[in-house]
C-alpha cells in the first residue's frame, strides 16, 4: 500500500532510544511516494504508575485504527514483575491474535558468538503466541500459607495449533532448505504433545517436499549449542518458543539483533514489531543500546506489510553495518541509526 | 554403612554397556570390609512388550528394599512416546518422592566445550523432581477432532518448593561461592511464580551468607552460553530444570559425562542415580557409549550413602581420564570402564 499508518509505542528504558532510531531508518528507506503516518502511545510504566492502566479498552480500539505497530520495549524494575507483561504485552498479543511469533535467527559475518568455531547459523522460529501456558489459566489456594497450591494451565487447541504448525510449514516451503522441526516435549506433557505432534504429521502430508524432524525442548538447547546449522525453520509452543528464542539470539549474535514480529496473517488485526531485548534499566539513557534489533523488526514490518524491497535494503544495511564494527571504537544509538538511515537512503 | 545393598536397571540401549562399567568401578572403588550386594532388575521396553508392565506395585515394593538404585536408561523407539517415560521414569520418581533431582555441571581440564574461549563452569542444578508440569494433571477433549482441547497443569506447593529450595540455599552455604540463582518465569507464569519467588525469598533470610539472585528462565539460557562462571547453585522448577541441565550439559562437556541423583534426602525412599543422556539405540551394543557420566553417577551414589572419600576417588579418577584423552584413539565403552577401575583402585 502507498500509505503507512503506524502506531509507535516506544515504552521503557532503552525502549525510547531505540525506536527513535528504527523510525529514523524507516523514514529514510520509504520512497517519496509512500505517505508514513505515526502516532505515538505512551504505554508503559510512566503511565501505569499515573493513571494505573496498562491496556484499557479504548486503548485497544485506537490501535487497531493502524497497519501495524512498532514497539521498543515495556518493562521496569518499579513495577512488580508480571503487571506490565500480563496487562500489557501479554493482553495486545492475545487482543489482536498475534498467534504467529515470528524470530529470525542469523549468525551475521563479523558479529560476535560464544560458540567456538564458525558456526552457520540462519533458521527462524515460529513460536505460537496466543495458547500454551500462557494463557493466565491457574490459580492459586491458601496464598501466603504452608498450605499454599498454585497452578498453571497450558491450554493447547486444534484449532491453535494447526494455524502455527502450517504457517511454519509454508514458511519451510518457501526457503532454499525446506526443513522444519517441531519442538516439544511430548513424552512427558503427553496430553498437549500429542496434539501437536499429531497436527504436525497430518499438515506433513500436504508438504511433502517439507523434511521434517521432532525433537524434545531439552535435547533442542543442545542441538542449538552443538549443531545449530541443523535449523531451518522451527514451530514450537508458546513457552518453548520463549526460551529457545532467547538461547537462539544468544548464539547468533546476542539480543542486540533480534528482531521479532508477533503476527496475525489474516490481517484482522494490526501485527506488532519489537526487538527481543527488554528495557535494560541499567542502560538505559545513555545512548549506549544498539538499534540494530528495533532496525530488523522494522525490516519484519515491512515485510509484512508487503515492501519487501525495503526490507532487503534494511537487513543489507544492517549487515553491512555489523561486519565492519571490528575494531572500531563504540558507537552511540543515534549514530548507529544515523548510519543505517544513510545506508538504507543510498 | 559398611554395606551397600544396590539396585541395579540397566534398561535400554546403552544403558546395558555403561552400568557395567559402573558397576565395574564400584567395586574396584569399595574397601574390602563394604559388602556390595547388587540385584538385577529388567526394567525398561524388553519388558514392556513381553508383559506390558512398566513398573508395578511389587516392583515398588521390591526396589523400596534397597540402599539405592543405580539405572542406565530407559527408552526405545519401538515404544510409543510417553509410555515408558510416564510409565516408568516419572512414576519411580514420584512413588520414590525424589524430589532434589541434582544435576552438577563442571567443564574439566582438557574436556571440550561449544563455547568458545575458556569458560569456568562449575555449579550444580537442584530440579525439583515432583511438582511442575511433570505431575500428569491435565487431559483432553475432542481428541483427534478439529475441536481437540488439550491441557497440562502445573502444580505447586509451598511444601514441595519449600523443601527444594532449602536444599538448594543449604547446598549454597556450603559451598566456597554461597551463591543461589531461582529460574522460573515468573512475569507469565504469575502463580506458581509467586509461589517459588516468595518461598525462595523467605528462606534466604535464614542463610544470609547466599547471595542470591532470580533470572527469568529465558534469560538464564542466554547466561549459560555468555557467562556461565556465573552460576554456583541453581535452584529451579521440574520443567525449566530439565531444559536448563541439557543446556548445562552441552556447554560443560556433553552428556557424555553429565551425571545425575533423583533425591529422597529423608531416605524414607532409595534415591536413584542416572546418567543424563538417554538409551542412544542408535549407537547401542556398539561398545562406543562413554560409561563417564554413569561412572560419575556412580560417585554422586556413594557420596549420597556417606562414602565420600571413594567418591572423591571416582571424579579424580574420571577427571584424570578425561584430561588424558586429547590425541589419543578413542577407546570402547570397557576400556573406559577399565581404565577408570584400575585408577580408583590404585
Ligand atoms: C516479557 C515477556 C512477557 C516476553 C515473553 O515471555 O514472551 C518476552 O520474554 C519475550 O520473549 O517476548
Ligand atoms: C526422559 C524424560 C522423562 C526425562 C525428563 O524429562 O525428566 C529426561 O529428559 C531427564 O532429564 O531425565
Amino acid at each position: 500500500s502507498r500509505s503507512i499508518n503506524l502506531a509507535v509505542i516506544p515504552g521503557d528504558g532503552i525502549g525510547q532510544e531505540v525506536v527513535a532510531e528504527g523510525l529514523k531508518v524507516l523514514s529514510a528507506v520509504l520512497p517519496q511516494d509512500v505517505k508514513l503516518e505515526t502516532k505515538e502511545y505512551d504505554f508503559g510504566a510512566r503511565r501505569y504508575h499515573a493513571t494505573g492502566e496498562t491496556l484499557t479498552d479504548a486503548d485497544l480500539d485506537a490501535l487497531k485504527q493502524h497497519d501495524a505497530i512498532l514497539l521498543g520495549a515495556i518493562g521496569d524494575p518499579s513495577v512488580p514483575s508480571g503487571v506490565l507483561e500480563r496487562g500489557f504485552l501479554l493482553k495486545l498479543r492475545f487482543a489482536f491474535d498475534h498467534h504467529v511469533n515470528l524470530r529470525p535467527s542469523k549468525l551475521l559475518p563479523g558479529v560476535a558468538t560464544p560458540l567456538a568455531g564458525e558456526p552457520q547459523i540462519d533458521f527462524v522460529v515460529v513460536r505460537e503466541g496466543t495458547e500454551g501456558p500462557y494463557t493466565g489459566n491457574g490459580g492459586t489456594i491458601r496464598k501466603g500459607t504452608e498450605h499454599e497450591v498454585a497452578t498453571e494451565v497450558s491450554v493447547n487447541t486444534a484449532y491453535g495449533v494447526e494455524r502455527v504448525v502450517r504457517d511454519a510449514f509454508a514458511r519451510a516451503q518457501a526457503r532454499p532448505r525446506k526443513k522444519l522441526a517441531l519442538i516439544h516435549k511430548n513424552n512427558v506433557l503427553t496430553f498437549a504433545g500429542h496434539l501437536w505432534t499429531n497436527i504436525f504429521n497430518k499438515v506433513a502430508e500436504e508438504f511433502p517436499e517439507v523434511t521434517t524432524e521432532y525433537m524434545h525442548v531439552d535435547a533442542a538447547t543442545i542441538y542449538l549449542v552443538t549443531q545449530p546449522e541443523r535449523f531451518d525453520v522451527i514451530v514450537t509452543d508458546n513457552l518453548f518458543g520463549d526460551i529457545v528464542t532467547d538461547l537462539a539470539a544468544a548464539v547468533s549474535g546476542g539480543i542486540g539483533v533480534a528482531a521479532s514480529g508477533n503476527i496475525n496473517p489474516s490481517g484482522e488485526f494490526p501485527s506488532m514489531f519489537e526487538p527481543v531485548h527488554g528495557s535494560a534499566p541499567d542502560i538505559a539513557g545513555q545512548g549506549k543500546a544498539d538499534p540494530s534489533a528495533t532496525v530488523l523488526s522494522v525490516a519484519l514490518l515491512l515485510r509484512h506489510l508487503g515492501h519487501e524491497a525495503e526490507a532487503d535494503r534494511i537487513d543489507a544495511a544492517v549487515a553491512a553495518d555489523l561486519a565492519e564494527r571490528t575494531g572500531k571504537p563504540a558507537r552511540s544509538t543515534s549514530e548507529i541509526g544515523d548510519a543505517l538511515a544513510v545506508r538504507v537512503a543510498g
